[in-house]
């Protein structure tokens, strides 16, 4: 198996987010930006750490962008550049490139030039925030399709205490599967059928959007 | 059960994200925002939309921000803006605050001052691509503690393929349980034993991080 | 036959004089600025003239801009607003895009996002006013293919004074065709073979880079 | 024959254009601009390159612009230095001044102080732009003098096509005379009166301009 | 008896004028500011000086803070710094903190992040200049209490002219305690019962809000 | 008694502070600041509030600030307003000038221009906060003159405990007269010889520098 | 006699004390300033005040600009404003032009545009106080050419006192004729040749510069 | 004779210009500016040329000003900088400071501080302008009082052209003296009586301002 190569263009809070947890995991990584501080702050722990505006086609070369797996654009609030430098990458052939974007817009013309994902951390966080809010229950969720969600759920109501998944009919009556039980701070992710639940345990289950949300509202009500 | 209330402080990328989740749920959304323009793409749709500076404490008053049951105050670049918003709204003794910070010291200040939840959108969304780029066929994840994860992950070994689930014995040789199967875009959420994986199919495992990586990294060979 | 329509975005140097003679042709004209003096200028001779911003997707529906047979993107020094205009016209169905381009990356940009001619009207007269001053006899050309060219060259040399268009074989000579010869600031476009130059005459020549050029050098001796 | 020398002060788009274009044709160039990186770019193959503010007048001593036979003044938006550079210029001697005008105030006073050529690069290319968006079907076109052009016009009737050039009488019925014919990317600048002429060929003319224009629209209709 | 150590942080009108003080009478100090003008002036006469943006949690505990007993939080205007230095001077261990505050809610945030003293220079001292403006007669004050106050106030009614403090009665009469007499500049802190007041001392007396104006007020008169 | 008459000019933090003294005290304040945020604040507790820009003559008269019997000018930055206004208004012959210096030079100005009393918040709040830092045992302090002062000291030493005033002999032994004592947060400001002293009391006495100072150290030993 | 007309073009300190000088005169003057505040000074006493951008060509025509027998361009530190306007004010057909300048070149291109005269306030009025300066006992002075002058220098020496002016014979001894003598603050245009000189009387004198700096020296010593 | 010694702080227009005329007039004069750009244009000129800011008071006692004869402020557009060097340089005990002031307030705040001589050079020399435009024929003037005048007036008419200076009696007609007579370049400062004047010849006269102007007037006719 070889090593896959990552570079990360860029180091604003996302940038030097997903820089970290890459290193974190043992991963060559390739950092540049414009900034000095910012760079000094990885120059120890990066595999390469180079200040360079990323808008000069010959830095882009000169590193050999062309040879690594996985190019990051991380750049932060100008538009024009994090463009520019798309193209530039895409050109240059690297395989896969995710590009960070600031609206619709932004992230429709970096489809166009070659993306091959595009993320809004600001919009998809806000999303999921919003999500959680909805329900003091629902302790956080994953969307699997549109329509089929993960999702963790505190138990508050007494008429679930006491009894057993396996008298509960998660399946049957709420058309969910139980994953796992977080009792305390601690998870069973394979719970036995004969397992009690308590006041305050949250269950993670699979299922769809308005099965989960039948099951949380129980809860809230 | 009665309907909670929400009301979001800011409506830049994140807070206008947050916000069309809740509307989009159905909620009662009031949102302030300085800017006429932000304020204008959310007055028909939100319950109550307010052009106001929210450092102003006679309009938290005036707008009763002591009766919503959830305030976010999702201030984007100014650190002093959100930082006296949050002391306001706390002393006005809103139940449930959550904000967002921009660093980390940021965060250690709104939480003494009484945040409950503080967000960092860049960063956490930082280290959830950070993540998927570290395989290119885990999909995605959710960390249901520090080390326990819900994960996807695509099914790249012929040695895999037409197998039966049962016969492949995810529990007891890579100590996973197997949640779902993705098959082109149709997700089973309720798999048999007697199910055969296709290659291009994604499983949703649930495991610990070290089981996740390990059967991931069998993939990725 | 009928009336062609025309949209041009952006009333800057280029987009005016685009604009102006579009409208000295008679032709149905929309302009669109931010600027109000500028719309000003254009409001009693255009056909349509709109104060907005054409980055704002609605204003761009609403004056039905898909229905121009051609939009002129002329927006001037912000690059980015350049990208997402020809985005979303082209997006919205524009048959004809003619968009103003910056510099060389924003040209590939604008190419790969539809525009259908890109034009650089800095470098493209730069090149021409170079040509001009190349040769002090070379009064104007035209490129019709990279190495055939239509020139105007003064007649300098004593040699050539008093002799016919016919004695002197410029088509055997000089590989060269006479469409025209200009004698004080009058032009004869049919000139006859029996036709006799006088110092300080030009002729209008169709041929060859190398032979244009070579003919040139020997007015330049 | 010596060789002529330029300088060109100014290496915005305008300026670096015709620079290059100099230089392409072998001319000796030199280049002043008070930005070192413009300079960079030049000096390598620039005969001379100067980072220098031309505003400054032993700067222009020093490097004896007066012994220059062709002086491009290409400085960009700032009107002022534009025009104290051209008095400068003129008062040192030099004998030929082409200078960059923004607008007509600024042309007049480039005149008065003595430029010879006065350009507008943004406004002619918009003329040269608009004059082409008007017809499909006329590809490109140059101004001989007010009423006399050379076109090149598409063929896009069925009445041309199979038709010899002397059968069309293109000089007795539209008064205009055929200087070459372009047949799919190859030019024919001796076309014989017996060649046929073929759907989609163009026609390159010389006439006045009410006769293009007739036969254009011919051609549009 | 050991000596107490201080640090400055913040070099403006206030925190020069702490440092200045503690300097003269003796005291160890330690000045940071980001301006180096600023800390030449105190380079040679306090204990260390250091060119540093106290923001930065790296040069806090490079100098040891926390072995400071008091830190003095004098940063100006920048509202976000002076939160973000004392949350950190707080977390880092030290003792006593005294904090410049801009405004009441700046001050409500400095007291929740645990400074130990907040003062309001500008404010504290309006209201000082505003009461001595108050009475011509009223020299100065000091408020012990919120209705307890020293103040000095001039004698100006003949009728008190002449008679010994004795006859005056002054704790009989107007519940006040006569401190001190200043006549001319001299100051006297024992006056005996039998002297005598002379038009123009001024008398420094102790009482309660009420009693202190009404005295003042026969002044006024 | 004739009621007295204030103008302040400037509303800034100082300005506001001296402004919302006087009116606390049920004195007549005129207020004037360019800024109308700030007059609104006022405009209903002043006696009359003018929004304009002091540095115009013409407002000065108009306004009749020559009548006023104290003007109190606290121009905050703009040192040239600052500088201009104190002249006008002296001019104007207005009776009684406070005026805020922001550094020794803009006050030796303001001395020259005629004002009467200059303050200088920063510095003098500074000077205060810097001595009482100095004793942590010593609370607030009054300078009467140079070399005599009033102090509150807390008493931490045992041997003082429970000993009468009378057998403490202030006056003989520290050369001090104890004006009043401080318990719990209750002030008796008429102690009596037989009073006896508890640990954490604090004692406001008169005297001088030198014996306040012998005093205050006995108790930080 | 006609009376003449005058148009100033900026009204800052020189323009506006041209302005007031001209009106105070009783002559016809017409003002124009893009800035209200200025306009309005003039708009009581000036013929016709109007708030304009002089660099619109349409608002001089329309104002007539070619009716009036002078203007005044005192357009303070916009050197292209100046420059455009002399040269639309010169086109338009003003007789007289006077233009301020900035610099010598500025002076350059205007005198080529048209300007009838130039004037430097600052260089000239530098030079004059520059000349006062040198001398203590020359009090004011005025070129009539560049080597013969009008001085008026001040009797310092005793052996000039109680001496006729025919005795003292300065047409033979010092080459100048004195024009009137200064006693106190009353001036005698018309001195008798038995006037005697009193110590600090000033003689105005005409004469080669060499003759009145030589006397002039003489009273120095 | 003792040489004195001058320093001229500021360098723009103003300064340098009086500057200029002192170093030509072989004067010793060091100046001050913070500007290297401007000290180097005098560095090998003047006696001693310094970059430094005039307000800080250590510089202007390093470098002695005390002991200059003249000290000229002309420090520009900062009215605040003008008046804190003006106190410094007064207070440092300077025999004579001129300085250049803004406005009318501007200047009332330098005498107040001490200047001996103000100076508006924008506005002396408009008055100056304005009065030389008030009369074609009136070429120069110089106060000499308020109501005494030297002015230089052109002979436009016949009536005086031919006659001799005797017979044209000004003293007795016109209340004037004639100094000197202009012809042509040529200025004649010892005119005879019989003199006699040529069509546009000019008269330098002296005279009460009625006077010059009723005979200005006759030749304005």
């Amino acid at each position: 198996m070889i090593k896959q190569t990552f570079a990360v263009i860029g180091l604003g809070r996302f940038g030097s987010s997903v820089c970290q947890t890459l290193i974190n995991a043992g991963a060559e990584v390739l950092v540049i930006d414009k900034d000095e501080a910012r760079i000094n702050a990885f120059k120890d722990i990066a595999t390469q750490a180079i200040i360079a505006d990323a808008q000069d086609e010959s830095t882009l070369k000169s590193i050999g962008i062309r040879n690594f797996d996985h190019v990051v654009i991380a750049i932060g609030e100008d538009i024009q550049a994090s463009i520019l430098v798309t193209l530039m990458v895409k050109e240059l052939g690297v395989k896969y490139i995710t590009a960070k974007a600031q609206n619709e817009y932004h992230a429709r013309v970096l489809v166009k030039l070659g993306a091959d994902k595009v993320v809004h951390p600001e919009r998809d966080m806000g999303t999921r925030i919003g999500k959680n809010l909805l329900s003091r229950n629902m302790l956080d969720y994953l969307d699997l399709s549109s329509d089929i969600k993960v999702a963790e759920i505190k138990i508050t109501k007494n008429s679930f205490v006491g009894a057993s998944l396996a008298s509960l009919e998660f399946r049957k009556k709420y058309a969910l599967n139980v994953i796992a039980i977080r009792h305390d701070k601690k998870i069973d992710i394979s719970p036995a059928p004969s397992d009690a639940l308590i006041l305050g345990d949250s269950l993670l289950v699979v299922g769809y959007q308005k099965d989960v949300d039948y099951f949380n509202s129980l809860m809230d009500q």
